[in-house]
């Protein structure tokens, strides 16, 4: 599927010979035109056709980065940040053209503040990364997409995971940024204190840009100290609605869950097929609590009744680290596994989230019309924040599932938007979400983003194509 | 202390005779030229002079407000909203003349969604009267500045309170605003999921704004479950250092306290005189507990535990609501309280956040400065989230104790910055740190932030002379 031009129309601007050549010059063997490095940067885990940049560059560090701007500036040439490919809504990807500039080597933990519980990464550090440097530290990093995504890509996606329910997003866990600007100035977007009231929310505007603002190029992160103790358990249910239910009761009963997954008996027939676990293939709720070792068990006890009022199961523990890391990296395989169902397929994520009250009624009107349409959909989601993927599986040759596979997945964020809630809780917009933010904003709010777009970047060079249109 | 010329230079915009007579006529005895309202709204809590607007409106819907926006635009005069006129940082002070509106008739409560943890409310509704809603409903609103301020005004400062050390400010508590933008168009900043990806963090923009890139007619804030158990102490030390380290300890450790305020000797002699408290006179921690029965003991023992370390004497508890109330009123009064140690004086609130590591030495640095002033300056603050205040009494009347009280108001907000921090905690930047905001962000920060204010408020009519210089 081609991103689509009727979407965000663009205007080809491909980077000129003289700007790859003084590139070249400047940057030897971390500069590549070569196709294979093009096709990779011009390819993520959405569904939508490779669209690769006119060259890549591999910066070492923030003065590198400010560089490329400048020099992409000077020619009005798009510039793209790219970390690790996982986006799942076109962000990497070069609609108009121009040169990417990748950050995955730059991966130094620039400083490790354990009495103050945050950590200062660059950009290209992964979340796996930071939490093997934190090894022995006693703490933790909270913030867990499936994929093991750069920190500077999360925190430009306004990425979240199985432990934002407790823990908060990226949105609640950048404690500030460095920031490379459209005109290549380098700016810091805050201290390190917990909490600030000087000015515009700099690093609350960057964090979700999706790259069209800045490119981030350091990343503090708040941490958490270690739980005393730590359980998980998987439940299964006789459906999908008393699991989610169960998680809702729960979370209205002030129960500090930690984790609270559910997945649907597809999802969990795949999640068993490639992690070569065994659990029960129907509607299943993973979850997992933190505490003291009394309180766990307290918490425990308070989801084990709310679970057997709503059908569920009898709880299977994962007490031990070892056997916990096993469900863990199960659940967060899950995209993975379900793409393993139909290997040639591509997959469509619905990323709705709506209020927890109108959670229930979103996924079953899902579930309903996944029962009319001829493709896999699998569902699973991250019930306590309301928050649930639809993972729509269709083959990139056949137009027909290809179209099937969009309009189901415009239902599922039109059903988002009627119910207050959103048509991205934590992908990002992207390319093909912007229609949607007219509507989930009104043309006075999306006329506030293109008005930000424009002061902040006047040439339109920064990934342009996403977030906002502006040609 | 006049709000100085050079700090923000301002142009003088009065309101012209037709613009009034047409306000005059729309809003009959909801418009006020009068000395009173006028002097009213032209004052808060901040040392600065009364600085009074043209006139007032007293809007009572979003389109009375987006209406009075426009009037204002058309005449190019600056509009400055008006919650309870608790600021300290003199955020209503019309510094070039204008209309100020008025906001507290706008105080329905619009919508509690008790199974979403969310409540609606128009931007006058205070904290006081949201909590007084909430009853019976087992849910309360978290965020309490000393000040029974109003939804709008303290989203517009990013305030937070008492409680942001477990729930966190207003930054985490705003779930999606309303908001008049400049051209007085109405627009929704978001739905009422608890996360979103969708595009610029409208909501977060708007939110520690100060008025200057919109007004905020409603306010819907995240609503937390009643704790089953709550239990509170107060706890003296023999210095400052050891109440704080405390804290800190604490907090590295994940006990995750829901109070944790300290203040000093002369900040408790003040509460004892003001709110008829028997407290020991020594540096004191006050805090609470949130959970259930059991780890609501867990937490207590583990921080005696902490507070034995560190000098501290024996807890006394508060456990029955009536006499915890008793003390977090006692602590909420504690500004007017210290105010009553010096009748006539005005107060300079220093308002310093730095990581938690460094908290206890720039309270100390702090102190020692103190030592050698002559002026009263009670310490207090919250210290789980690294920010204290520094109360300045100084008699309006004496330019060299003004002088000097604002110096030492200077050398804490350096010293924040030095230690990584921000001269800002939670009350704003109002017209005298705009000068620091260039230390805390550097030139090319401060100027992101001025070109999104001209791009959202072309004309400069939006509270004018607060955060960003524009002229």
């Amino acid at each position: 599927m081609q991103p689509r031009a009727d979407v965000s129309p663009v205007r080809r601007r491909p980077a000129p010979p003289d700007l790859l050549q003084v590139l070249g010059e400047r940057f030897g063997e971390r500069f590549s035109t070569g196709d294979s490095d093009r096709q990779r940067h011009g390819r993520d885990d959405s569904p939508y056709d490779t669209t690769p940049p006119d060259c890549v560059v591999f910066a070492a560090s923030v003065e590198e980065v400010a560089e490329v701007v400048r020099l992409c500036a000077r020619h009005r040439v798009p510039i793209i940040a790219y970390g690790a490919g996982t986006s799942i809504e076109g962000h990497i990807m070069a609609v108009e053209g121009g040169v990417t500039v990748d950050l995955s080597r730059m991966n130094r933990v620039v400083a490790l503040n354990a009495e103050d519980l945050t950590a200062t990464v660059e950009a290209g550090v992964t979340r796996k990364q930071l939490n093997a440097a934190l090894e022995g530290s006693g703490l933790f990093f909270s913030v867990d997409p499936g994929a093991d995504a750069t920190l500077g890509g999360m925190a430009a996606t306004r990425a979240s995971g199985s432990a934002a329910v407790r823990y908060g997003t990226m949105r609640e866990n950048v404690v500030g940024l460095k920031v490379v600007t459209a005109d290549g100035a380098v700016i810091r977007t805050g201290g390190r204190a917990k909490k600030s009231s000087a000015g515009y929310d700099l690093t609350r505007i960057f964090v979700g840009s999706e790259g069209t603002l800045g490119i981030i190029t350091e990343v503090t992160v708040r941490l958490y100290p270690q739980p005393e103790a730590v359980s998980a358990a998987v439940c299964a249910f006789p459906d999908v609605a008393g699991a989610v239910d169960t998680v809702i009761r729960t979370i209205q009963r002030g129960v500090p869950i930690a984790r609270a997954e559910v997945l649907d008996a597809l999802s969990v027939a795949a999640v068993n097929r490639y992690s070569l676990t065994d659990l029960q293939e129907r509607p299943t709720l993973f979850l997992e609590f933190h505490g003291t070792v009394s309180s766990v068990a307290e918490q425990a006890e308070a989801v084990q009744v709310v679970a057997r009022e709503h059908g569920g199961l009898d709880f299977e523990w994962a007490i031990d680290p070892a056997a916990r890391a096993r469900l863990w990296d199960a659940r967060h395989s899950a995209f993975p596994a379900i793409l393993q169902l139909r290997p040639a397929a591509r997959a469509f994520v619905t990323d709705a989230c709506v209020p927890i009250s109108r959670l229930a009624g979103c996924i079953a009107a899902t579930i309903e019309e996944t029962r009319t349409s001829s493709l896999m959909c699998p569902i699973l989601g991250h019930v306590g924040d309301g928050n649930f993927h639809c993972i729509i599986l269709a083959d990139p040759n056949n137009p027909s599932e290809m179209a099937e596979a969009e309009q189901l997945n415009q239902r599922v964020m039109r059903r988002a938007l009627e119910s207050e809630g959103t048509c991205t809780g934590e992908h990002g917009v992207g390319m093909h979400k912007i229609p949607l933010l007219a509507e989930e904003f009104g043309e006075a709010g999306v006329d506030l983003m293109r008005r930000l777009k424009a002061a902040w970047d006047p040439l339109n060079i920064l990934n342009p194509g996403k977030i906002v249109s502006m040609w």
